[in-house]
């Protein structure tokens, strides 16, 4: 994994990566843990309601997302954490077999006024089907550790 | 459970309910399978970042409240799910050992513009440790069916 760093993320930039091929199992695994509602446990339910036949809780589509991030981005980085998420819309049901991606774009990089040593990015992170479709979308930033301050130290 | 809907949900209603206790083994379990950075895995490498110590993923955070919520509200509601979140922040580590619970406000309820059977409520939802501090907020609006359009059938 590189060592990615606050100067490493340039606006404008966007990178695919990622594979997760998804089981009926997990979906119903996650959703009785977290999510125990009738549309993310039983085929039946579920084609009663809104999404038409069994998929993936948001939750869980939120979290295939982010083990995808860390394998081919966080992970190795100076990556310090998150304050949270501006915004995510779920827009397309997730179902046993997709395969899912990661379109990432970097929206915005910005240094920490209060500490020089670190920065902001913003990202556009979508969760993409096999067909290419936009199945999560989520804006949210990362802290990086700045590489600056290194030279300047 | 009572039979919720779209009616029943009056803006400024605060309700707080549910009851978590978090373990050390879960919050591994959850890491390992969705984010796998050591803040959320090893106690040595926790206590060298931003958190301080072993710490909940944030969306394992999200997880837990999202039971709660479903035990104590969505379930046998008339819940149809949620369009994404508005917002959302993770504002304090959640540790092995905290006790957590939901605080729920009701911000707007407003019939859809499109669909006369359904409406949708925006919420503020917040995740409150056993020393009643905010770790998790988050604005989302939940669709619910109407009761009304059965006295109109």
């Amino acid at each position: 994994m590189p060592d990615l760093a606050f100067e490493d993320f340039v606006p404008g930039t966007v990178t695919t990566y990622g594979r997760h091929e998804v089981t009926r199992e997990e979906i119903v695994s996650f959703a009785s843990q977290f999510d125990p509602q009738p549309m993310h446990l039983d085929e039946g339910a579920a084609a009663q309601s809104m999404l038409g036949g069994l998929a993936a809780s948001g939750w869980h589509s939120c979290g295939i997302m982010m083990r995808m991030m860390v394998d081919n981005m966080l992970g190795g980085s100076r990556g310090m954490g998150s304050p949270g998420i501006d915004e995510m819309r779920w827009l397309r049901p997730v179902r046993p077999g997709d395969v899912l991606s990661v379109r990432q774009t970097i929206l915005e990089a910005r240094p920490s006024a209060k500490k020089a040593d670190r920065g902001y990015v913003k990202f556009r992170f979508e969760l993409l089907n096999q067909a290419g479709e936009v199945v999560l979308e989520e804006v949210n930033s990362i802290i990086f550790g700045r590489r600056t301050q290194e030279a300047l130290a």
